[in-house]
């Protein structure tokens, strides 16, 4: 497929590079390196080759989220942001953005997301999971009462939230101990980014901000799989659950889920069996993850070749009101 | 389908039965609670209204696994076996059982569980999660090197185990602070449970032991899901993790899975095309979960009628050697 | 589902109802003609009580494609369509009607389904197969040049037309002698219905009016599960074929599928593959099949509900134009 | 996958071999030709280039099927299973053979069987279909009463046999007329084969011979897809139909379905859903497809591995009793 449009794909910035480090082998860290600073050359290049139109660049992780002092995380995003926004001018019809954001200071984010949005054309924001705020130990979600007005700027800019993983702070997952290959994309990302998911999904944000979406990369990270099984536990007993709906719910009516890093058949079924064809959209996780891998196994995936137009293109294009 | 063999079925004692008493509405304790304490009655009555030939009884969860003080979790481990034992012995074509065990003392664990096997009968054992040592925050997996001889002696008896779910300590997981609808069956069963379940996969110790058989329920805790994922992140690096082949091979060799508490044919779909209709076997998870929630499902549920009869019956028949 | 709408539900008038007296068993048929000649009683009884809507009404089987002589064949069509347009009129909220055509001579039907659907409001037309055309072993499949200016009145109208089963003429297809059980909705009429609906997409059709669809029931009539091998074999060779793409191209782009008495997932989830369930729409059959058997399948099936909505609703609307 | 083993694998001798002259271009028939009549060169080649160890070979098609003269027929395929022996003689570790049967003479094809199976070895029949007989025009289907006592013979051998396609005979499916790209692999055989198959079915043969399996080509000629239905609509009314039991009882007993010339996972995946993994066997249809065609798709198609293994190799094993 010729014309796909990829959404979770990252780029770094001088200040935030070494965040990425730990998640390559010593020897692939000056190429991962490389990747994610670059835009014009090997990006553009690994674009044509495997047929991706446009990707909608977001900072790497965790970035800004990992950033306690909330001063510095205003300057670290607004500095990304722009290095963004320049690049998407010089190829409009190739990079889109979304939006770094310093969560540390709900109002601050609020303001950058509307410059973002208003006055640098981005497609929404991207958050790394939960924010560090004023020390690295004190940790936040984005369903603290703290972030209502923040949501509400949000929702009136009509543009969806892309909700990517971090590792968890290793002090609050000791479930990891002496098993530190499961953290990171091969496990941990999906278990702290489904929880925070679903925190958000029961909060009753979205009773508030009915028309938000959010988007989750890596098929739902584990939610579509378990799905059914979560309302049905929550149907016996919503034990102060706040939202008006269930869970399920939600995410048929507020969720996209991208196929980011997770490149299998029988994943994509069990979500387009839950979630409809319509909420599922392409994505790489470019350079964590290589075009060549996402594109060979998706324009050649055993799904009706109507899916994949809008798997792979038009649903990204409805969801953002491109074109 | 008539003769159903239900492997995730559960009863208390008296010295365990207030375990379960967080996982019910007060308007809705009297009555599980009679329903665990309960072997003759409504639990024939529903195994026989709902066609479950054969129920493969545990105890309930943590119990065991929630006994700090090793000596009493002896004690507790070994009263409730020899309940189970009677039970059997008054109804041997329709209850079987699996081991509660001392995790805690691994020795006294190895003992109880040849005990178990050979002179009561018991089909394997099964463990509610990690268990807690000396006090009540000291945490073990069973990756942990302290359980090698114990592994080996359950590996020589040639019966499965069954990794069931029990909540993480809270102090372990803030994750869940503010949120706490989304513990136990919801979501955090399925997410701990996972874990401690790749930790064993991932650990060498299905190498040593390559016919040993691990049971997960509830469709695989996630994992079928994302295993893909799983093995192509440890494909760019295995950072560390001792065992000698993919996760994803463990899994299709080592596991089987059944369906307590989460009856969804997309999520079976999707476990099929994982790891095959030979590795899931029908389980209910009563009384937490209603036979009648299960069959209505399971008895109808739009799969070949071969398989239904493989995973409704047949691979238990062939995993634990009956008839 | 309670507004679901149906597209494959059929009625009979005088002079057409003993054609669907094979049909029924004898004890059967007293019940089945009335069915068929009612409208107003049973008929919104069963659509209220399982949640349909609206029924896209259509004349019973072969009917007017069963009448040799076409004069004879163009009054029974106009008398059924008038028959159709005065209940449609009682009842515009709950019944649409596709014309019944005499396709005997291409030119009548033209102006037919003009009439039909600019003075009557109906939403496209229904052919039960091949027609007769002057003795009763007379036969003529609709690829036939004689139709190309009825294809062009019938494109120009923008309305769909349903592809219909009739039973294959004996002396035409001895291969079912002596397994007469085989004919009918057995097995003969998918065979004879999906060969003609081959016929119509490989021979240049679509190409020529590319907006044009057709819609097959019984989840396209065999075609979804074996259009990869259609395609397959004939992109080494297209022995004369004289289409422009591959017949799975027409199939996507040019066919909408309905569930009529194929209450079945696993071959829904087949069809939705190979077509996507943009392309699926809800359908009974009724009075042939019961509104019950393909409700309670229907309504419970385990697919996402956004889908159920498009299936059940949805796709139908836009496809007609509705609301 | 490298030892696989396919089952519709086809050969031919000078006395047949122009049968298979109508199913290539003209400019592709001297590679078929060459194909078809090699045994040790190519054949072997691609096998091991494709990871085929065991191919079970049969003749082309129709050839023994179309000859009308009883004593010529059996004179043919004595002669080419003579030639196959040879070959398998010559290469046991990489050839079996199915018996050509002159069907014709059903006591000359019994005792031809009985030879084929306890003198050379010989896996099973294959028959390409019904078999002209006396004279071109005069066609016998296999559930005549004539077979009564082959098909004794052919149970009490214990071997499976494979109801391969031909075409039908123009002047009995004048369906096809003016659409001829639609015969041959492309629909007909399909539609032929699938008719002949349900009428075995239907006819008791099965209960008379409880053990007895028939395999089908091209996952099932169509069969799983519409089996649902066809039993729907026979639980309505069984019109005559002598059998026993529901057909799609008898498909999920007494069929093996083999993926040749079909390389297409949805349609793997409906014939999973109807009759379960363990009835489903890996074939290629050589030299008419090409091993690399079935193998690139087979080796790859996104199924668990555990499934992999049983198609492509162990069900035949366990099938053929091999080893
Ligand atoms: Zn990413
Ligand atoms: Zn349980
Ligand atoms: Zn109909
Ligand atoms: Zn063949």
């Amino acid at each position: 497929m010729k014309n796909k449009i990829a959404l979770e794909e990252h780029f770094a910035i001088d200040l935030t590079i070494t965040d990425s480090q730990v998640y390559a082998r010593p020897e692939m860290w000056q190429g991962l390196k490389n990747n994610l600073l670059d835009f014009e050359q090997q990006r553009i290049e690994q674009m044509d080759e495997w047929g991706t139109e446009l990707s909608i660049l977001s900072l790497n992780s965790p970035a800004v989220q990992g950033i306690p002092d909330a001063k510095r995380a205003v300057e670290v995003a607004r500095r990304a942001n722009d290095v963004l926004a320049e690049q998407i001018r010089r190829h409009p019809t190739r990079f889109g953005g979304f939006a770094a954001l310093p969560m540390q200071d709900p109002e601050a984010a609020a303001r950058e997301l509307e410059r973002c949005v208003t006055q640098l054309g981005f497609h929404g924001f991207l958050v790394n999971g939960f924010s560090q705020v004023g020390d690295e130990n004190t940790v936040v979600y984005y369903d603290d009462p703290r972030f209502a007005d923040f949501w509400s700027t949000a929702a009136a800019l009509k543009k969806p939230f892309y909700m990517h993983p971090r590792d968890p702070l290793l002090n609050r997952e000791p479930i990891y101990e002496g098993a530190h290959w499961l953290t990171g994309p091969t496990w941990a990302f999906a278990v702290e980014t489904g929880i925070h998911a679903l925190r958000l999904l029961s909060s009753g944000l979205f009773d508030r901000h009915p028309e938000l979406q959010m988007i989750l990369g890596h098929f739902g990270e584990g939610i579509p799989f378990n799905i059914w099984r979560v309302d049905h536990i929550l149907r016996k007993g919503r034990r102060g659950m706040p939202c008006d709906r269930e869970i399920g719910d939600y995410l048929r009516s507020n969720v996209h889920i991208t196929t980011s890093g997770n490149f299998r058949t029988p994943t994509l079924l069990s979500t387009m069996l839950e979630v409809g064809s319509d909420r599922i959209m392409y994505s790489v996780d470019y350079p964590f993850e290589k075009h060549e891998d996402a594109a060979r196994w998706f324009d050649r995936c055993e799904i009706s070749e109507n899916d994949r137009r809008k798997i792979g293109r038009d649903n990204a294009v409805k969801l953002f009101g491109l074109k």
